[in-house]
């Protein structure tokens, strides 16, 4: 992509309402516009990363078995009736009447709906297991919306529904979200910690939420040492294996890992002073067991193999695609503005041409372009005549993993300058080994 | 996938509710699911059409140099009182007041949103011409929503916004997106026509819809047989040539050819006989050129070579994807089912096991849904134990381009019987030779 055909508002002044860094790099970087309190459109380069970082969801959620469906983001207020939650809701609940006077909403999350869903299709326990997710819209009117995409009004969401015929069952579909969960966040190249939750107005028994360790993040969190080295389960993860997922599960929920509100100081303290970490997260996922909560009122049942109906046993799990964004740049900046992790890059690779015009850094610049676009590398081509000092900054500010710097003296000479975002790192590279050293 | 793990649930029945056949076989196809009046969820089958009909528009707005961004669906009315639209819309706007009291409204469209854009970070001619867009939900609250996703409440919208600086250039950005929906239609598997209609709440001048001729079609249509046999412009086209966009512009607009409303039987009888076609069509796109209409009272201006201040010229264009599954359905089916063109198909091939169980009917199928998956296939593999006639009926209807049919007697011999969906074609093949003859 050439920038000159693409739309990249750069702010140069740190905007005044962006009270955290994500905020007011998205801002800056030209990722998001503010449209109302606590709405915000994805502008080009945050719609690519958001892109990136809903693919890798959907990989993973699709590995775990789970199948995609996409409900709609206004909801009939009848349903909510049947579990009882249209009126326990609150105040976060958008409540929407249309022409003809129905009570309507917009769903902030979609326990009624599939359970509809499900009741009308499925009718034997030799149908299960099920998984439905969709990647929807949300709406949750809060009434201070702020810290941007990461606590905003109308907010994208993965959310998952399991479908089970007894508890054990349904606690292997949760041990299965728990790992796809684990696999989503390494990829996405953060570290998240799963603790234990409460689990508000889904309800239910078992929750966890998985919370990025971020040094500017909402929330103290409390952790043994041991879950900077645990291992995450490779691509080959055996998602039928009940014992092997619950084993994982296990290994992941033993040492201690609390939020504030789950803390116990005695327990933590307890522990080695060299194993206690006290640092600040996140929340960016959250999984919830709720059994027969739904089921049972909205009438969710099963033919057992008995030939008895069963209400189904079932569990929600959560991830937010737009508030991740945010999320990844807190626990990933600098002074200088975004450091991406290589899978949710918007771009593999910036290229700079500090002297668009001169005939030297055109062609060595269209050449390097040209042969990177071939080798399956997503390149931003700074081809504008503008001051270096600015291509720089905005390079730096939008944070792609690798940059490439074509100025005239070099590209007279045949050389051009690596420079690794992450470490700042430099190196001169001859021009026609640049694309191989990229794409290696 | 294996179906066994696929959620597709079928209907034996044909739904009552249904009074049209795209309707009727989406919901018997398990596609979609009706959740309140005028509101679809998307199931698994459905969804994956939806992604791909989504798929080849987003290439093709890309293609033509449009920028993908992503707003949100709740809008401030405040935007729309500058615009003047907040009181015109009627009821078919929904509205909505938030907790503070604040007047919202679910987006219809988004020509006030993005000119906001527009106007906060473009200031001059040179960051001209300007193409933004997205694929995201709308809501019109239809007095009677009808026809399934053809006409439904809640519906997903590709709309393009283009920003140019004088009259001239705006009209080479309307024949872009012109040319740009030719080639996505066509891509579509779908003959779309476009004629000359009215621009209703979205104003301007000049406008066109593009309709699919379907025997079903909600409009009566009266066109050119030139039409027919028309060439869409191939991948190579150039889109900064205006005048080669204008040329194929009117090639397309030349002939006779106007719905209903539009229609000037005059015109149309004078032309000889057999040229004349009468029929039905679906509108499945409509582009508009509006000049300055939002960009004045909004203030959207840019500062021009000669140093003033002009406001923008803007059109906007767009397509219903989910509108379009239900257009190519009705334009592409049978008695039987479905027939899906090869491009939007949910899977390429069905691979049907009539004896799942039988060692030759399970070693030749593994060894087929292996084989094609390795060579870049999407394969539903029919895998379930249920009636043979059901399983014949079921991959009929889903409409699958090609299905491979393993029986014992077959996998015992070596054999097994291609069928084309479309033309019914049924062939014996050595097992050995699926993969290539659906590969090639």
């Amino acid at each position: 992509m050439r920038m000159s055909r693409f739309f990249l508002p750069i702010l140069k002044e740190t905007p005044k309402e962006a009270e955290i860094v994500s905020h007011r790099l998205m801002l800056r970087a030209g990722m998001i516009r503010q449209q109302a309190a606590g709405s915000y459109s994805f502008l080009p380069l945050g719609k690519r990363v958001l892109d990136k970082v809903c693919a890798i969801i959907r990989e993973e959620q699709n590995r775990a078995g789970a199948n995609e469906i996409l409900m709609p983001t206004i909801q009939s207020a009848d349903l909510w009736r049947e579990s009882g939650r249209y009126d326990d809701y609150g105040k976060e609940m958008l409540r929407i009447e249309d022409r003809h006077g129905r009570d309507m909403l917009f769903g902030p999350t979609n326990e009624e709906m599939v359970t509809d869903i499900f009741r009308s299709s499925v009718r034997s326990y030799k149908d299960l297991p099920l998984n439905l997710y969709h990647i929807q819209w949300k709406f949750r009117d809060e009434v201070r919306p702020r810290f941007g995409v990461l606590r905003s009004r109308e907010f994208l969401m993965k959310d998952a529904y399991s479908f089970d015929i007894d508890y054990e069952s349904s606690k292997t579909a949760y041990d299965r979200m728990f790992v796809a969960y684990l696999r989503t966040f390494q990829r996405l190249g953060v570290k998240a910690i799963p603790m234990r939750a409460d689990t508000g107005p889904i309800g239910g028994e078992l929750s966890h939420e998985f919370l990025i360790l971020a040094s500017t993040g909402e929330s103290g969190v409390f952790l043994h040492r041991d879950y900077l080295e645990m291992e995450t389960p490779g691509e080959g993860v055996d998602f039928n294996d009940a014992a092997g997922l619950a084993k994982v599960v296990e290994t992941w929920t033993t040492p201690y890992a609390a939020t504030e509100d789950m803390h116990e100081a005695g327990t933590f303290d307890a522990l080695p002073e060299a194993d206690r970490i006290a640092a600040r997260g996140i929340e960016v996922g959250h999984i919830f067991h709720f059994g027969t909560k739904y089921s049972e009122p909205m009438n969710a049942v099963v033919t057992g193999p008995d030939g008895k109906d069963t209400p189904v046993f079932m569990g929600s799990y959560g991830i937010g695609p737009s508030r991740l964004v945010a999320a990844i740049i807190e626990a990933s900046h600098d002074e200088a503005g975004i450091i991406w992790p290589k899978s949710v890059a918007p771009f593999d690779v910036g290229l700079i041409n500090m002297k668009p015009g001169d005939a030297d850094c055109d062609a060595a610049c269209e050449a390097i372009y040209a042969g990177l676009t071939a080798a399956g590398q997503d390149v931003l081509y700074d081809d504008e005549d503008t001051r270096a000092g600015a291509k720089f900054a905005t390079m730096d500010l939008i944070g792609l993993p690798m940059q490439v710097i074509v100025g005239p003296r070099g590209a007279k000479s045949g050389e051009a300058e690596l420079k690794n975002r992450a470490t700042g790192e430099r190196t001169a590279v001859p021009l026609a080994e640049i694309v191989g050293r990229l794409s290696a």
